[in-house]
């Protein structure tokens, strides 16, 4: 860059709870430095965060880089060194972890499971991704239920989910503010049947079926930055 | 690719009932490398999957590449291929072959054609993709239905369609969870009109003009992958 | 390409009634070779088909190229020859001729006139094209009315329609199962005034206001091939 | 071109009534060739035309190339010009000047003053321009209201805009089976907060508020070809 | 450019009250020179105006350049330069700061606050922006409601966001006629968990759980320019 200075040391902004969470969705279109990928992914390690890489199918996108980090900062930086390397970030989600307002009184465990998930999960390597918002249409509208009927169904929906406990891991980060839907949506699965299947018997939810609205899908492998990268060499 | 290591051995990631299905939409922007095309095809089939090449009319997409294979990765790799020959995909879906919860008894034959469908068919060429989900308005809401209902309108939906049978081969594949809609619509006819007409008769049952959500059409042509490609020769 | 073969002879797919009619929506990015596009024209030409080109005005096209065939192969060559010539096919619409379920029974001439209709018309040089289909609203849905209802609603904007005969040429074809809208109608008329007093009057009959969604609009001129492209020459 | 033949002398397609208006909103991607820009411009005024320009703000378009004329050939040829000058149109408006249903009675001055504006209007240099179409919704239908409740939503709406009389100059132009939206509106205003106002005052009359619906809005000033030009230098 | 004058003195156009406002979203494809960014944002603070810089994460946008500044020229001018750095601007918004209707009888101070605001805030480094406006649908249509409801639903909108204090400033600036929402909305924060929480928080106020719609939403963090395009040099 013309007359571009050092990166700057900057001063880190971190939420006051939880991890800033960073999915970026790539499309390889030429060549691609791997070792930039992992020197990336290190550096974030290092400092606290989490990559998780997997492989994408479809048009898409070729792959996805979800990163959690407690700066903002770090997530920028790795966005630039993943756009270095030579892939492009087609499509991306902003979003936090959260204990959501229905959650508040969980055990320890669990708030710390959904505050600091520990990413990815073993075994679990089929991947989806979705945004999605709480419905406010002219007759259904979730914002305008009172707080106890949101929690009831949010109950009913969550022990719907728990039935699918060890084939599927949920990972649900808040968006509201950040980007374009109000919560992100990750899942691992054992198998790509067990994700359509959780989500397909979760649609019937009335939490879901009454108030969900859906953004793209995005379905893949949980890989390495090796496995990932390597099928799309070419 | 810079620190490009060697293709990963990676391990199958395969659903537990049915097979993997990726809908590759593509544009020969270039030159094409059809030796390529040929020997993604071929790998794919080797290892028990199959590969459905047909031409398209329109700014959509040149050609389609219809692929079912058990493990996920294979179609991840038969993508890197078919982008590598010089084809760009410009749309696709993914989706898994399913046996839908109304028909958990249909008689093995079936069960076995739904599961494991053996495509293209036999002298029915024209082809015709478009993905669904059923509807979940204000007012009509699907997935509000009981059971019961449901389970009524897709039997009357299903008569309605086999009064086809013969000029209409119709894959129904499941992506809820995978992919944007809930479902991905393969039909195989004899003529171009068989195709409307079908899908025309069927738009008034009330499983489907009440519940329906249509995304876009993709029309073509089956052929063998020197049919399409040749087609496309510039 | 490479290991491309000769272009293979295609079995010929057609209708088993009426013609195959595909609108590419062209742009001119650099140089265009006007010889591969009278070439193209008059290969379908020979072939018994028939091709119609209109400049078009604004960003979405520089030109239409309505083509209509029996055989499919023969309008996906075409498109392969109109993109080989220079210009970019960045719309289109595909579809078939039609008789309507509400005109079955209407004179030899007619039908003659619908199904193998002979374009461009003398003297009409306003040229329109958009796409529609009919609302499957959650209050008005075309599909759940009675036959008699529609068949009633479709007569009255029929006769709304006569009004401008002599004036506006319509020419409408089916596209349910083919292309995203159900219907593609393509105007030629005497002025450009005349296609927008048509279009609107007609909005007001109960067929299109309570029940019918319009796509884009597309406005130009018809010309010869020359006449076309010539105002497109940079 | 290859095979290019000179410019054939087209026949001149013009409407029975007013003008054909072409709004172009243009991106400078490289260099522009000024000369070019003059060039057409006085031709297409030569011809009886008016070519209005602005420099427009933000992601949309560097400026609006609005011009007027009766045949629509001169509009396509000015479109031709303009693109070959290095401006890229990435937007555009197709439309017709005219006397709408509700105002056939008006005095001749007005009549012509909507027929045949003279423009830019002296020291109004605030631009806008913005789709619009009356709702067809399931429950607030425009096109099922009788007419005189039509006109009298119509004359109430006129009298809000009235208010503005100096600050304010409104064209609308007719779209309906031309362009996706069925009116242009091209405001030329004193100050933008002029026009600012005049919209969010107008948006609450009946004929706005229950049965308006707006494409996407285009900001700038009105200012000579060099001005306009001369802002967008690299 | 060819036969490119020198840029032109243009009259200023400026808004009779508050400031022009351009918030452009860009993204660095190659190269970027820093100096032409300083001495673009230099030359606008020197003519009276205000620029915010801030890095933004995800595909969007690489980074926000917010400009205030009275004359529209000025804005337009500040565009093309960002552009000549090697910044591409790939969305925006323009929009006047304002005192709306509900707020014409506020202090001097906080009149003063909006229409001429200092930014950015001191210690509030979490960015967001995104653009609204009230709901004109079917049922819920807030151009319907009569003022004193307005007001009422936005007097207790507004004292739902004056409990986040301190800890979210709020920009509010006005866009109907001007932009494709009628609202921008630009907040800065202390963590990016405040940004969230304030907006989901008032997401459930009547005024807009049933009257509010909400465009795309771009999250980032304040910086000096040398921050901001530091974090993107590749």
């Amino acid at each position: 860059m013309g007359g571009m200075p050092m990166i700057a040391q900057t001063e880190p902004l971190v939420p006051s709870i939880g991890w800033s969470v960073l999915h970026l969705f790539v499309k390889a279109r030429g060549a691609v430095d791997c070792d930039i990928v992992h020197d990336a992914k290190d550096v974030l390690e290092k400092a606290g965060g989490q990559v998780v890489t997997a492989a994408i199918l479809g048009h898409k996108a070729d792959a996805c880089v979800m990163a959690l980090s407690e700066d903002l900062w770090d997530l920028r930086r790795l966005q630039t060194e993943i756009e270095r390397s030579g892939l492009e970030v087609t499509e991306s989600y902003v979003s936090l972890t959260e204990l959501s307002e229905y959650s508040q009184g969980v055990p320890e465990q669990m708030r710390e499971a959904r505050l600091h998930p520990k990413l990815p999960p073993e075994g679990l390597r089929a991947f989806c991704f979705y945004p999605m918002s709480k419905r406010r249409g002219e007759i259904h509208n979730w914002f305008s239920l009172p707080y106890d009927a949101r929690k009831e169904l949010m109950m009913a929906h969550g022990k719907s989910g728990r039935a699918f406990a060890g084939r599927i891991l949920q990972v649900i980060t808040g968006s509201t503010g950040l980007d374009d839907f109000e919560w992100g949506v990750t899942l691992f699965g054992g198998t790509p049947d067990d994700i359509k299947e959780c989500v397909y018997t979760m649609r019937f939810d009335e939490a879901s079926a009454l108030y969900a609205e859906f953004g793209p899908f995005y379905t893949g492998i949980v890989g390495t930055v090796d496995e990932v990268l390597g099928t799309l060499s070419r």
